[in-house]
């Protein structure tokens, strides 16, 4: 297998987390793009990836899965253990709920914050600074309701490690300061990411 | 189980299709909120969803799950057959990828297009106009793509009706009109549509 990726980017990297949490980082060759050199925009990888997008994963027989979550489903199926979509038809509900909550109250917000607001992204972007500074408002609140959820918890779906904790900490790793915020000020989410990203499929 | 449903939401109508699919109609009890009256916006449904959105799903002994998904996927652990989430490997990350697709390419452009200029969503939203119409034009855009891509597949996500397919059609039906667009101007979507609509799931 060939995984597509990008060492910049948020999306590439949930794959190489759950790769090694799998323990088959070795399993797959990984192709990094330089997305500064747009070699994403190039006819070779529009092949691969129609919509110019890393992470892609290119099976031996030449089948392509796109999308990180596809991607992470399909190494999930071919290698069960250890477990991180949910075992029990509650956990894998509630690992299904807290990624999806996590990505549109979180995640989404922060990432148009960002998108819409930043100049280094006036190029890649059709910017629009009042929509952008509507969503990372949106944001800043998700933050302080997330700041309490996690107060009770060690990871957001339940009792273990799962690939929603993936999801909320690579976004708000990546996201939060490229909105000029301060991780610090928010005491339990600072120290959730701190403890999960210390593990060693967290570390570069 | 009990499912807090709403006649004219779509989010809900995919959980409605998703048991009609299975056949487990009848083990759930459907309570639909008034959305127009904001009965999902009182203190009592706001206890039960703090987000204040249907779908959510009480189990018997208390336990929420909130998200479309989540709620079909822990019905899909519950009553497997006939599967809608895929069973191989590749399947299954082909019916995510197609889900994440739709949800990305067509549905969130059309949704936004649709809340940020209608005029009917102008209490309920945040409105911007401008973003909306740049939305707008890239639903447009894939709507285009879309209506290719199916010209030569029965279904989205593979050879067989899947999760992916509800995600789609329920989407295409409510928002493209919501757009003030027109599906008979997208020939093989409009025929994908009249095909899948016509399983006794989707009929009301």
């Amino acid at each position: 297998m060939k995984l597509y990726s990008s060492k910049l980017a948020p999306s590439p990297l949930k794959v190489v987390i759950f790769l090694k949490e799998k323990g088959i980082l070795d399993q797959v060759e990984i192709v990094n793009l330089d997305l500064g050199k747009l070699e994403h925009k190039t006819p070779e990888y529009k092949a691969i990836a129609p919509n110019s997008r890393v992470p892609a994963l290119q099976l031996d027989d030449g089948t392509i899965i796109l999308e990180t979550t596809a991607i992470c489903r399909y190494l999930e199926a071919l290698y069960p253990e250890p477990n991180l979509f949910g075992e029990s038809p509650i956990e894998i509900a509630s690992i299904e709920m807290w990624y999806s909550r996590v990505t549109y109250e979180l995640m989404v917000p922060l990432m148009h914050g960002f998108r819409h607001t930043h100049p280094h992204m006036s190029q890649m972007e059709n910017q629009n600074q009042e929509y952008g500074l509507a969503q990372r408002e949106l944001a800043v609140k998700s933050l302080d309701t997330y700041n309490n959820i996690i107060a009770s918890r060690e990871y957001i779906a339940g009792e273990r490690f799962t690939y929603a904790d993936i999801q909320m900490v690579t976004s708000l790793q990546f996201l939060v300061r490229l909105n000029r915020l301060d991780i610090q000020d928010y005491e339990n989410l600072n120290d959730y990411i701190n403890q999960v990203s210390s593990r060693p499929s967290f570390l570069v």
